[in-house]
């Protein structure tokens, strides 16, 4: 079973906006272990659009075009669907009562040229899962394309990822006789190399391959980490979770230390845990970073609890005049001892974080770009790590912030 | 003249990166008059990359491909392109020795495999910009595709970026005819919505739709607010500068109030120049955004002599024990007031921004998410604008950290 993407919209190719439904249906694809071999970007076009949707046709079984359902004349790839099957259009009166529900139940009157949404290919079915005013279309195609199916979403984002989880993965699944559940799960590390990880799972990959019960793939993630995700299938729920969980603990055997989270964790939410956890409360002195671990933290709900608050002293004099750091250099080991410790008294916090460098592009106090000491200050004593980044500002800045909450982590599952 | 982009990568397909490069190729091309109506994304597959090239050379009359040019098995969009020309690939002595030069430059062995890389299609010529030790390649195709052309380019952004720039776009316009200089310019605008900008401009748009002098467009960019594009085509670029001059004159005449900058600037960077003309040093208290006004200002090299720094008190208590605020209602107007001068005072700043509210997603202190206050503390006097954000957490922060820049710009212009 091949499932191909079509995204269509004028604004896609002109590159006022990035296609990321194509990426996300992609991933989507591949995890319940459907093939997809192409994506084509299309505008809003009748007769090119049909060009795309005929030639995906020919080539794969089932085709998923993102974008084109609004109510707008832009909007027509329910008219280039209907040509592609040979049919028309007909108003569908039960999609009529739900946009006109929709709109009545938030007491709005609703624009006429909504109705247009309602009008689908004859022999189209609805996408069970509609959770905005444009239907998702499910086609079957017949004649020399018999079997063949095109499935229709909306380009806005949620929508979109609704109706494909609803109802168009399983439908994919059951035309192409998969029976078995595939779930994955990620471990989330930091702190090594892709080609590092590679060669520690290299033995436990092999094994894999030849006991065909699960696959482990890489996915590089920047300044976030490399992603190691875990992917098994079985004739049941309980039978593929048995599997993920014995394969997660073979691959944390192996690199458990750099493992820091799964799945949905990000580093910050994992900090914030485990200062949960131990009864802590933190906070941070950030002159290079200049509240951005402070801003990725509060980006999380609930935060307010471990989280005291943060220093910026982004001049110089703010280091001693604030945090009462002594007359030391601004990028050096006292300081960010002396900060760390500092922005503990000042905001009543358990542990603190200090950062402390040069960002670039230029040279700053005698000291490169990418120079920089991060200091920790945890049950009373405060030490500090001196690191040199041969990047850019942008990149200096994102991985002091992950390396410093990486730090803390470390530090408090020491102790 | 007709140009598609084909995108190949088995990781853009698995949606493990999402593909910006098309979509800033496809808005090149538009910015220099070529129109592109495809855009696909094809596996490192070498029937399936054959394919895909043949069936856009058939409907375009240049096709640009991007990836799949490095030096491991994987890449073999050398081959591809190839077997489209109907020629062999050969060894490019020249780029052998480009790529030895490079690797010698760094004090580095060069591995075997990148001299893969300087195996081209016979016929091909070497793309002018090389910045990496990937060539970029020029294939004119023959027989029935005369007059054709494909163009490859490496996946990493910033050589593609070169290699179309400076190779592959005034080839285009060469081949296309254009003569012409094509140039636009964006105004920046915040505050006021795409559909009402579009209202006031209504006029202006009609009016160089008979001209035929310029065309204005609308690139929403959500809580960066509306792009308003001014291109213009001309025999030469001072001709097309004096129609940019003026078009832009004419724009600001009418929308000039929501317009904060041109082309590359940002809000904070309008604001740290704005602050830097006048003279003045800021200082932050930030609780709702928690931080994220500060990294934002900090990303921009330079900022430190006008950027103080900033306070992020997220701790209720920390409002009165670090910044001096009263005992009132965290989410109040005395409450941001009082923040905004407590921090100038203690960072001995000139103007302070002081955020505060409720971002949700549950409600505090009696007050839902997204009901907050901004406090301006400018030339000596307190003021504090109320605002509900009907958003999600993370737009309530975003929207946030943009209009209390915004208020200030506004504040100092008016003063």
């Amino acid at each position: 079973m091949k499932c191909e993407v079509v995204a269509v919209g004028t604004e896609l190719l002109l590159g006022q906006i990035v296609d990321t439904n194509s990426s996300w249906i992609g991933e989507q694809l591949a995890l319940v272990g459907i093939d997809s071999h192409y994506q084509t970007k299309v505008g809003d076009n009748l007769d090119r659009m049909v060009e795309v949707l005929r030639h995906a046709v020919k080539r794969s079984d089932a085709v998923i075009v993102c974008g084109g359902l609004g109510p707008t004349q832009d909007d027509i790839t329910r008219e280039a669907i209907a040509e592609v099957m040979g049919v028309e259009l007909v108003r569908d009166q039960s999609i009529v009562e739900r946009i006109e529900a929709m709109f009545g139940g938030r007491g709005r009157v609703m624009p006429e040229n909504n109705l247009l949404q309602a009008d689908v290919p004859v022999g189209a079915v609805i996408n069970p899962a509609m959770p905005g005013t444009a239907p998702g279309l499910i086609c079957p195609l017949s004649g020399e394309d018999e079997g063949k199916i095109i499935y229709a979403v909306p380009g806005v984002p949620w929508e979109m990822e609704q109706m494909v989880t609803a109802g168009i993965l399983p439908d994919l699944q059951t035309r192409a006789g998969i029976t078995s559940v595939i779930r994955s799960r990620t471990l989330r590390t930091w702190g090594k190399s892709e080609s590092g990880i590679a060669e520690e799972l290299d033995d436990e990959i092999r094994r894999l391959d030849a006991a065909g019960t699960a696959t482990i793939a890489f996915l590089a993630s920047g300044w976030e980490g490399l992603k190691v995700r875990i992917t098994a299938k079985a004739p049941s729920e309980a039978e593929v979770v048995a599997i993920l969980d014995e394969e997660e603990q073979r691959v944390r055997e192996i690199i458990g230390d750099v493992v820091f989270g799964l799945d949905d964790d990000t580093m910050e939410s994992v900090v914030l845990e485990l200062l949960r956890e131990r009864g802590l409360t933190l906070a941070l002195a950030e002159s290079l970073t200049g509240g951005l671990i402070s801003s990725r933290l509060t980006a999380h709900p609930g935060c307010s609890d471990v989280f005291r608050g943060a220093v910026v002293p982004y001049h110089r004099d703010l280091k001693q005049s604030v945090l009462g750091a002594p007359d030391v250099p601004a990028v050096s080991e006292e300081m960010v001892e002396a900060m760390a410790e500092g922005v503990c008294r000042l905001l009543d916090a358990d542990v603190g974080i200090a950062v402390s460098g040069v960002a670039g592009p230029d040279p700053h106090e005698g000291l490169d770009p990418g120079a920089l000491w991060i200091g920790i200050h945890l049950h009373g004593r405060s030490e500090a790590v001196n690191l040199t980044l041969p990047f850019d500002r942008e990149r200096i800045r994102q991985f002091t912030c992950i390396m410093s909450l990486n730090l803390l982590r470390t530090r408090i599952l020491e102790t």
